[in-house]
């Protein structure tokens, strides 16, 4: 009935030449299936996300939706038909109806029709969710020698990013463009794909590295661009955003390398979208906050604090809702500011900050070493309270580890407020929350939680989100950038993420904290290898000797770090990574030892010379990998001790015999464990260049005792860093930066010189 | 013969309901005039941005191009014929022909085609260069009593800003999106309507304000939503970009006020499009920059130095095009690494930078005031080279001032290059190009050079782009995003703008220094007065009691004011803001007085109260204004000696006896003329809370002698400035912050208590 109803509503709104044919396609279809037509939309926001998709998908014309009377309360039915794009409507065919119906049951219906006849709406949908993206792929025309990065990059026309947004099922409303190249996308994404089965999780990790690195975030790229352009299968790459400070310091510009780069990486090296930025501002805030706030305290008496903390504002004298958690958190439940004691005025009003305490840092996003210690306050205004106190590079901020880490808004406002910076003289955790700058950093970071979406040589798309620092944070690019492109892919597709520095370090650290807080499995782990850096680790007097039988030792360390993969339980595949410099015989050696160390497979790839196309073989490999059995587990228990949790890890993975806790080390094990904060996760903070605490020490050091100098606690993130020998937190520039190279042509807007 | 070819092509390739009529269009139109449809075309950019205006012209449906022979070489025939949207040529009707035609004169022609004929391509374009808008301007809905500004901003829907960026005549290659309310505007622009004559430039300038300001901002959008929405006149609202430091300190954020606002307000008060957070980023790497160098130099040898600045590459050296122009600048006319002498080595190698005189500073957009004063370099790896240095609030960066007076991109990267950092022992001004980091200061500032596109609260354009301190720089908001908007209104329209600060200083500094680099001649000056300042000027107990005559010598300063405002040869308008606390009287007294002083006019206006309604009359007056004559002068010659220079400013504008020179201030006009700087405009930096140097003293204060306490060079801005008293250049938070009540609601994401 209800449907006989629509039919011919919709066949008396149709124009004439439509009109037979919709008839006879409809009652063709309801034939088949009595159910056609039929779809339950609970709630408004559904709907007026398939409005959007009807929108936007240029084969429907019009659509017709019917509303259950008892929903209008609910459902707002001028919302809907607004929602309606003008030229769905112009053939009339529309209608957005609400009323009871005879069967209830069936009462809300949506009716997509195209040119051709109704459209099944649950297939329209469908078609919308989980389907095979139709891309257009950027073909690469290789040059041979590889030109450098920048010439390539600039060689290839990007896409508009709002093309490559619509080709991966992204609406219009969910997109935020930033210029022509890249976009941010809005978070409302996982609420309208939250029913959609994930795809298939994949982290690129590499085995301990040499100073150049091994192209992890190239083979990354690479990887992406082969299961994209060449296996046409649904693909993300999530890579981190590379800090400003080093760009224009001894590094230039990183957008993976060759012909598998993200573009255009200019945009990709510079400002971005401004996260960093964010970033910068929040976490100074944060620092101003904490020094005004001490100085405040001291040339203030009680009265005269909470005088200004709780001011007489017209007649009335109010908390705010950040004061009303302070309070709550000192285990005062009054909301009525005169009726605080005397006592619990001291307690509020004074955070009694031991500036001694104070952990949180100053940060910038440039390679500024003169800021690696400075006294800070000698101001005459500032009446003689000086301190000590430090900048870091941004990257390095706590609040770059919570934007990784954290899994929406609310739970962001949540991590932000509990960040600890100091102690106080009581020896409690001060907060953020307790200074009052939880709200302001959320609103600062609101835009910077949204994945940035860019594009790969190929084409393909890319999410670049978040970039911690791997040794004093864990390193890994932002789990809401994952979650989202795991969505977006669908069963069938891929994510492809990077996890930093080498399996010991950055796999580690994705397995037991990344994985841990996002609730996300991988189903594969790609382990890159280069033989230049098994041939370091061998101890080859250069790298343009032959990989010999002395360097068995180093392709150990390959060897223990596929070990370390599959504690995890994970299926391993070896991407051999090869330079020109490398023979045949080096690279098959490398993949039979792989192999036969219990990897699921190894193959080598040339991604950096050829594009997606020389990665085609590690693609298929991931591919089979990603049906294969998998058990995954975590390394440790949450629920034990401290320096169990540094042990476990120290023993198995890094090979030591076990781990000394140093004075300043136990002292902060007493302290965590009072203050409730022995739960969290561990992050080393260790150098990555071995796999013991020595970087010198190459391949797979044995017999050894790891160190514990210090022990500090990102609160806020979530997890403990250790720290094994000292991290420097802020680069500084050479004598001759690379700045010296980079220009801007002012007539073609060319950046030069950035690689 | 041209015509008849064009004309026989296009009839043949029209679709055959509409070629009858486009042959009787065109044969009629050739009737009445013998050069219809013949546009010459001289270049390539010309035809593709004529291109993008049929392409996005839904009424044309195809055009026809015809390129003379002898213009191949210069005009790609390809790109044009790729520029043409697809959907202009389903028709067929396009052609793009190349060729030598009979008369050479008539060459190259254009002609756009729409389902009715042809159209006049002379005519087509100029119906997109200087007509008046179709804006759909957005109804308020006035509340009494007024609502909170966030409340307002929040309560109107912003329209989605590419549709205001095609309503006032922006192409869509012109316009980069940031989200749905932001959009950069690219400098492409000003080459494709140079030809078009200018609107009408006005200035809004205000009385000296209490420290609470007199409504500046908000009478700047008042009168743009009057002039926009209500007179409908094409008309573009000029503001600065708000530090964000202060939107989490004292102040909250702003955007006018009441009903006159840019919004959202939210998106205004934050990062923007990261402006602010390009300049942070610019400044710090010249800071980090100047550090290293002292430290590489005060630690290496000459020969250590010139092997690490021009380092071996592959087999041979070379000089970076910076490098070049270092050594160009000191009359080496070498471009051989090995050709330098040793003498030539260390003059190239070594800066020589006397630590003692770095006059750049590291800064930051945050209110921390224990930057103030700090040491740097304390760390070990710095080996005891530590110096006292400080941090400044962002906007004070000399890098927002040649933000704000540059004109191009070349412009801005000569600027750029010229900013005097430090002397060196020898005396020499120390430049960022020596520093070889210009062209990454270039880099850094590509994306902020383009002017940011928002809306009023009822619809109309507004840029804001830039924001100097307005006392140690000029104050004034970007030359770029004024002259992009007088283009844009075209010759019927205005462009209003604002000076920071009262007439004494941001007015005087928007006539000879910002009018004096950008060309541009204001039409007429908008003085902003209160009641509440006269009676405060006055001496006036409480801001309640009514305005007496003992207030005469109040408005007195009003008409100072005035005075200062003629100096320039530039009709007057006074607009009194009202209070809801001042009476008719009190309001009618000051027009009457302001009028008697010279004023062109002056009237009241409630635009807070009411939006664009409540300032139409000042619109009208200044309409009225801006045609009347106008005779514009500068105050001071350019050649005069410095002390000249800063001796007029203070006794014409300020009323000052004279001035003195202190020491410094001496030392440094020896300097500064010795080095090259004399002939810089003067940028006063003294309080803008009396027309003197000492904020208490009211009115119109007679009988001082202005001291100066020295002098400084912004010269990449292109300005000396003489030191009245002592600046603060970074702000404090106070016990309690406006932070406090700001927080981000994450279920609507709402922005809560920013103001």
């Amino acid at each position: 009935m209800v449907l006989l109803t629509l039919i011919k509503l919709a066949v008396f709104c149709f124009l004439r030449q439509v009109r037979e044919r919709l008839k006879e396609d409809v009652e063709q279809m309801k034939l088949k299936n009595p159910n056609f037509s039929v779809l339950r939309l609970p709630t408004c926001f559904q709907i007026l996300h398939s409005i959007t998709e009807v929108n936007e998908n240029s084969s429907v014309h019009g659509l017709i939706v019917q509303l259950p009377l008892d929903s209008v309360h609910e459902i707002n039915t001028e919302k809907i038909t607004n929602a309606v794009a003008p030229e769905k409507d112009v053939d009339g065919l529309t209608s957005i109806n609400a009323g009871k119906l005879s069967r209830g049951d069936l009462g809300d219906c949506f009716i997509p029709c195209t040119p051709n006849g109704c459209m099944d709406a649950k297939r329209f949908l469908e078609s919308h969710q989980a389907g095979k993206w139709n891309i257009s792929y950027t073909a690469l025309n290789l040059q041979k020698p590889v030109p450098s990065d920048i010439v390539i990059s600039r060689s290839c026309a990007a896409k508009s990013i709002d093309s490559l947004a619509r080709e991966v099922g992204l609406l219009s409303d969910e997109v935020e463009l930033y210029g022509k190249t890249k976009a941010k996308v809005q978070l409302t994404i996982i609420k309208r794909l939250q029913s959609r089965p994930d795809g298939k999780y994949v982290v690129v990790t590499g085995i301990t590295p040499t100073p150049l690195g091994e192209g992890k975030s190239t083979t990354t790229i690479g990887l992406a661009q082969a299961m994209g352009a060449h296996m046409k299968l649904n693909v993300f790459a999530c890579v981190r955003q590379p800090s400003q400070g080093p760009t224009f310091g001894i590094k230039g510009g990183a957008a993976g390398g060759g012909y598998s780069q993200v573009i255009p990486m200019e945009e990709f090296n510079l400002h971005l979208t401004g996260d960093i930025h964010a970033i910068t501002a929040a976490n100074n805030l944060v620092a101003a906050a904490i020094d005004a706030r001490i100085f405040h305290e001291a040339t203030q008496s009680d009265k005269a604090l909470y005088n200004r903390l709780v001011p007489l504002s017209g007649r009335e004298r109010k908390f705010s809702p950040i004061q009303i958690n302070r309070l709550k958190k000192l285990g005062i439940e009054k909301t009525e500011p005169s009726a605080l004691t005397e006592e619990e005025i001291n307690h509020f009003a004074r955070l009694d900050i031991d500036p001694s305490s104070v952990t949180w840092q100053r940060v910038l996003d440039t390679n500024d070493r003169f800021l690696r210690k400075i006294t800070i306050g000698q101001s005459p205004t500032e009446k003689g309270y000086t301190r000590e106190a430090q900048f870091d590079i941004t990257v390095a901020s706590e609040i770059m580890a919570v934007l990784a880490l954290t899994s929406s808004l609310e739970d962001m406002r949540q991590r932000l407020a509990k960040m600890v910076v100091a102690t106080s003289r009581r020896g409690d955790p001060i907060t953020t929350e307790d200074l009052g700058v939880s709200g302001a950093l959320t609103v600062l970071m609101k835009d910077a939680i949204k994945p940035n979406l860019m594009q790969t040589l190929e084409g393909t798309p890319v999410f670049v989100h978040a970039g911690p620092f791997a040794n004093i944070a864990h390193g890994n690019s932002s789990i809401l950038a994952d979650k989202i492109a795991l969505k977006l892919v669908g069963p069938e597709g891929f994510v492809v993420t990077e996890a930093g520095f080498g399996a010991d370090i950055g796999m580690e650290k994705f397995f037991n904290i990344k994985c841990r807080y996002s609730g996300l499995r991988p189903h594969v782990v790609v382990l890159v290898a280069t033989i230049r850096a098994l041939k370091m680790h061998g101890g080859g007097p250069t790298v343009s000797s032959p990989l010999l039988n002395s360097h068995f030792v180093a392709i150990g360390c390959s060897l223990k770090q596929i070990e370390n993969a599959k504690h995890f339980g994970v299926p391993v595949v070896v991407a051999v990574n090869a330079f020109k410099t490398d023979t045949d015989a080096e690279l098959d050696l490398v993949c039979t030892m792989a192999k036969a160390a219990g990897a699921f497979d190894a193959v080598r790839c040339s991604h950096w010379a050829e594009g997606g196309a020389g990665a085609v073989a590690l693609g298929e490999a991931v591919q089979k990998a990603s049906s294969a059995p998998s058990n995954f587990k975590f390394l440790y228990d949450l629920d034990l001790p401290i320096a169990d949790k540094i042990r476990i890890i120290a023993q198995k993975i890094y090979g030591a015999d076990d781990i000394e806790l140093l004075a300043e080390a136990q002292h902060k094990v007493a302290l965590y464990t009072k203050q409730g904060f022995a739960n969290l996760p561990i992050c080393m903070a260790k150098t990555h260049l071995s796999l013991s605490h020595e970087a010198e020490k190459k391949g797979v050091p044995k017999g050894f005792i790891l160190p514990i100098r210090d022990i500090r606690a990102s609160v806020g993130a979530g997890f403990l860093f250790p720290l094994v020998g000292t991290m420097p937190t802020i680069p500084g520039l050479p004598t001759r930066p690379c700045f010296y190279d980079i220009d801007l042509d002012p007539e073609t807007e060319q950046v030069n010189g950035l690689f």
